[in-house]
């Protein structure tokens, strides 16, 4: 079996190349919930839905976020009625939040909802909540404390970031699940997917027991560095890192999981960087445009576990 | 200044005739709440949205409730993640339930929502709920007692009903305007609309005051019959009648508005009531099916009050 951490695009890629290449019942998704929000009353779980919908084949890739197939009908309304808009909800995306928001405030646990509204999108892989906690991330830019949509979507990553913390975090329970994959003799590899190391895996990293798991795995820990050639294929990774004082490159990633890393893949056009990182380093095609790239680059990652297996 | 009662499809045509004879800051149309409900954590007010989707010209004519420029994707896939289906939830209409919620919630009041998402729409008149306070209609069937939105839509009007209850009704206040309305020398008329008068005009009436206030009042109170020759235009109207053991007839609406009526219109198919009804009786097509109809109605019923006034 496979665990694999993902945030959202970026993660969501690999995990569905992942999905593509691994038999459904030997990849498990650990999905950052850092982002996760109530907008408009609903409760809304971005990364979670980014995962679920590109492995259900419903994500639209062209925007990164939200439905293929999706209508506007309520947001238009919505705007005439002086309702807010920063945050655009699709009519279909608004019956998953409203479905999800329905049976949360019945009781259910967040990763109960999950995995029964995964199924019901057709999904045969297992998609869990780091938590069935709420961990909440915020952010210390030069205006305050923000909430994490409030800067990543409303303020379009534009303040400045000094500083993030995750709310939550210290008394969350890690998904049984998950902490049950990672002490599984049968575990094969951990992918810390291509995401944002603050913002979506941190958070994961964060909640107490996580980390001294990951350390204390059998198998091995890759990850794929989210930065090529000190850029970020998307979002706001890199400039974050320059905000905090960090040089935006594939190794100051893999300084940041140092401590639990094993194999570490890179693009080649970071080879330079390879003599600076403390793990067995691949290099690859990093970047993901089609799907062929993100089976190619699965295949790689699994084969580095492998290796790596048969050291450790 | 005209004051209509209305609850959902039948008080709201003969309120849109009215909107169209008179100038829009001389009606003043009171609005059943009794089958306002939550439903997917939603507050919905079916009576206060039908009158305001015709009064504003984007009422679905065809079916009676919801919109004419209707999409229902988000209804299409909550239905594929195996949530609620039994009400009807257009994309558009959906932007108002959302947007009426979160104002709920924030601590405004029903009536200053509804002014606000009127005056959005476009609806020059004023529209306001019969009170502020939560009223709720619920019925004694055979099956025992059930919530008035389970008895309408998902149960189609089908169990037999023995007794109707308004909850919170014995404690709720009628709404400032209303009752200002009713008090003001300068009210020419109050028109009971053709509306059910079980569940659309009865829960108006059972809050405390309101009925001795249109017993008190100056201006002729002018009820317009929701029966012709026997049966209801749509609804459950004639069949709860018959249920209740009473005579589904023009007559036995007036009955029950008999301490309060001073006029009241009846089809001319009911021409043989006009000997049991203690009002001044007129005669009038009262079925509205073109907007003239609508408008003449309309017309015929202020006629009607401009009479009763002179004797009064």
């Amino acid at each position: 079996m496979i665990i694999a951490l993902s945030g959202g695009v970026g993660g969501a890629k690999l995990a569905l190349g992942l999905s593509r290449v691994l038999p459904p019942e030997e990849l498990l998704v650990v999905v950052n919930t850092g982002d996760d929000f109530e907008h408009l009353g609903l409760s809304i779980s971005p990364d979670i839905d980014t995962v679920a919908y590109t492995l259900a084949g419903l994500a639209n890739r062209e925007v990164g976020w939200g439905r293929h197939d999706e209508t506007w009908s309520f947001m238009e309304t919505i705007e005439g009625l002086g309702g807010e808009t920063w945050f655009r909800l699709g009519d279909r995306d608004l019956a998953l939040h409203v479905e999800r928001t329905r049976r949360l405030r019945r009781g259910e646990s967040l990763s109960a909802v999950t995995e029964d509204l995964c199924r019901r999108m057709g999904i045969l892989q297992r998609i869990v909540p780091m938590s069935d906690d709420p961990v909440r991330t915020r952010l210390l830019t030069e205006e305050g404390w923000i909430d994490f949509q409030d800067y990543f979507v409303r303020r379009r990553c534009e303040p400045v970031v000094k500083e993030l913390r995750f709310h939550g975090a210290e008394t969350a329970q890690p998904h049984p699940t998950f902490m049950a994959a990672l002490a599984d003799p049968a575990l094969q590899g951990v992918v810390i997917c291509p995401s944002n190391p603050f913002i979506s895996v941190e958070p994961i990293l964060a909640i107490p027991g996580v980390r001294d798991a990951l350390v204390a795995c059998k198998a091995p820990v890759i990850a794929v560095s989210p930065i090529i050639a000190g850029r970020a294929v998307k979002g706001p990774t890199a400039k974050m890192m320059t905000e905090l004082g960090l040089d935006p490159s594939a190794g100051t990633v893999a300084h940041r999981y140092a401590d639990l890393l094993d194999g570490y893949v890179i693009d080649n056009a970071d080879m330079a960087e390879v003599v600076s990182i403390d793990a067995r380093v691949t290099l690859a095609q990093t970047l993901m445009t089609t799907m062929e790239d993100r089976e190619t680059l699965a295949r790689t990652v699994l084969d580095a576990a492998a290796v790596l297996r048969r050291r450790k």
